[in-house]
């Protein structure tokens, strides 16, 4: 990282009062430094986009919908230097930083549909005003960022509720990957349905898939869980099968990084060996993502995008050495499940079943 | 490891010559330390049954078959100090240090059948030596275990073989854990099939699935293949269901540590998962493993009593913490394949096809 990046170290004591992004203030955005956990819980700063795309691609700041807020103060940040000098930016400067800054952030994954949403929204909202000085566009901006940021904690309720009415009292719930706090703006979207099943009285117990090879079950949806007061217990993502032959599993909720037009799913590497397990094993698997997760572009999921990563994650992943140098290692980021394997898609206007193209257009038709 | 274990530094320019169990001599026996690689090649010497013991209980030397081979030798160990002073054990204190030392030894771990199946073997050795002194009865104790060493060479050959006409050229197939060169006398069971398919000739590609918690696939696999020449990538085991999807596996192979009458197959954790996952894609899933691997008193899989090992393998595998202390872990150490899902069990008389109770005698009473 930047010079600049300075750390603060966190309270363990109360980690419910951190989140996975903070609100932009005084130039600064700050976020949690999510490779850090669970070892150390530190605040990082972002004071630019080069900062910003930095912690999105190492995966400081991770899951979609946190993607996408942070994406979205990024281009704020990028539009700063213009009101540095002396002179005021021109309305064509300012939307011209406003396109360069966006079309730099998209490049920091290629997967999350959120961030492309995100920055589309940025731009259009740059745009949209029309007469306006430069300051009242950056004015428009920073408003604009912030809603986004406000309406994804009103999402994860909304997606939380919605889904906590799928979920049993005494269930038993697999998740893979963390779609939880530190993966939004709020208390997430899968374990979103957790938290909202426990607020409704509901005792759970999940089994949190320790997902490798950044282990994001392990570090961050156990840790996230535990301090929720919800029962977890943590497992490797090869053990899921066998707890289900075992019939200890009564669903199965994750999150999602992009959607298409009939249903399927990318998300996280190892969702689909998941959604596989769940079919034969007569477990529902269910999906939990706001509509900006879908991208009505790709009739299907084998459009997707798929991100590759370094080889070094799986070789040397956590400090030692576990696979030889010059062993090709394949890394891919994420899988597509069919929406056949999909009980439903939990969105924050209610839960899309059959998971199929007529019934996803018609609840976004109501939108 | 007690003080005694010394270690040794090996080549890892001619890494076939080192064997995962050598011969006992001199009172010594020497074993390439497995939970030290990939980052270190090393020889270590066990003097004492408590050294294979533990050797045996943390992995150093791991899989069913060499574990067998080790325990055997370890009873040798046992008895040597009975020729240590000036007075010769009678026959009787002979016998009852042999049991003791199997017992002993049993203990190490519960679920791989070639250990007790060893055990017993050296036990009814030293039965049959009816009017033998004790000096007779500790040579044909070092002369069985000799034996089962060597027959398990044999094994490896036969078992690849039959194998190998399972593969065909330019296969792509997929394998879990480690069944190969460091798991048995020889090149191994799954792993053996490879090299057997490689030395008549067809091209084949692998993909190894590292297989957490332990990482022998990593670790133990992809390292021996490479060495052997055959082209091999490492997947995390969350990966293996996209790679079936994609049409990009022919079959898998996979070894076992404990067969049921029924065909039920205990091995690695996360086998299971991967046999679900073959199934729904039509991908043809063998295990290769000897007789000596069935254990025809328990009728089916459920008898098979499955190892839960430390919860540390998963909170700090890695040389690093990945998940927070006080986090509930379960670590089952294999799981169970029911027979139904296994397209034919490879073995040293040839392969069972389809994998049923009445097959699986047919065979066994054949030998």
């Amino acid at each position: 990282m930047s010079d600049r990046i300075s750390y603060e170290t966190l309270s363990w004591e109360s980690p419910a009062g951190a989140s996975a992004v903070d609100e932009l203030r005084g130039g600064r955005l700050t976020l949690i430094d999510q490779t850090r956990l669970p070892a150390e819980f530190l605040r990082m700063t972002c004071e630019t986009p080069e900062d910003v795309w930095r912690a999105i691609k190492r995966l400081s700041v991770r899951g979609a919908p946190a993607i996408g807020i942070a994406a979205a103060y990024g281009v704020c940040l990028g539009i700063q230097p213009l009101f540095a000098g002396a002179d005021r930016p021109t309305r064509g400067e300012l939307l011209a930083a406003v396109e360069k800054t966006a079309a730099y952030l998209a490049t920091s994954r290629p997967t999350a549909v959120n961030l492309f949403w995100a920055l589309d929204r940025m731009k259009a909202r740059a745009a949209a005003e029309k007469d306006a000085a430069a300051e009242e566009i950056a004015a428009a901006l920073m408003t604009e960022a912030k809603t986004i940021h406000d309406e994804d904690r009103e999402l994860c309720r909304r997606i939380g509720r919605h889904g906590a009415g799928l979920v049993k009292d005494g269930d038993v719930l697999l998740t893979h990957c963390n779609a939880g706090a530190l993966a939004t703006a709020d208390y997430g979207t899968a374990l979103g349905v957790f938290y909202a099943a426990q607020e409704e009285g509901k005792k759970i117990r999940v089994y949190a898939d320790e997902t490798r090879p950044l282990l994001q079950g392990a570090r961050l949806t156990a840790w996230e869980l535990a301090v929720h007061g919800i029962d977890v217990t943590l497992i490797c993502d090869s053990m899921a099968a066998m707890l289900m032959r075992q019939k200890k599993i009564d669903a199965v909720f994750v999150g999602a990084d992009r959607i298409a037009a009939n249903g399927d799913v990318a998300n996280k590497i190892g969702t689909y060996g998941v959604a596989v397990s769940a079919r034969a094993h007569g477990v529902p698997f269910y999906v939990a993502a706001p509509f900006s997760t879908f991208d009505l572009t790709l009739s299907d999921g084998s459009q997707i995008p798929i991100e590759e990563r370094d080889p070094e994650e799986i070789r040397r992943g956590f400090g030692r050495q576990t696979a030889p140098d010059g062993i090709k290692i394949y890394n891919p980021a994420f899988d597509v499940t069919p929406a056949e394997l999909i009980s439903g898609i939990v969105t924050e206007k209610g839960v899309i079943a059959p998971v199929t193209a007529d019934e996803i257009r018609r609840f976004i038709q109501n939108e």
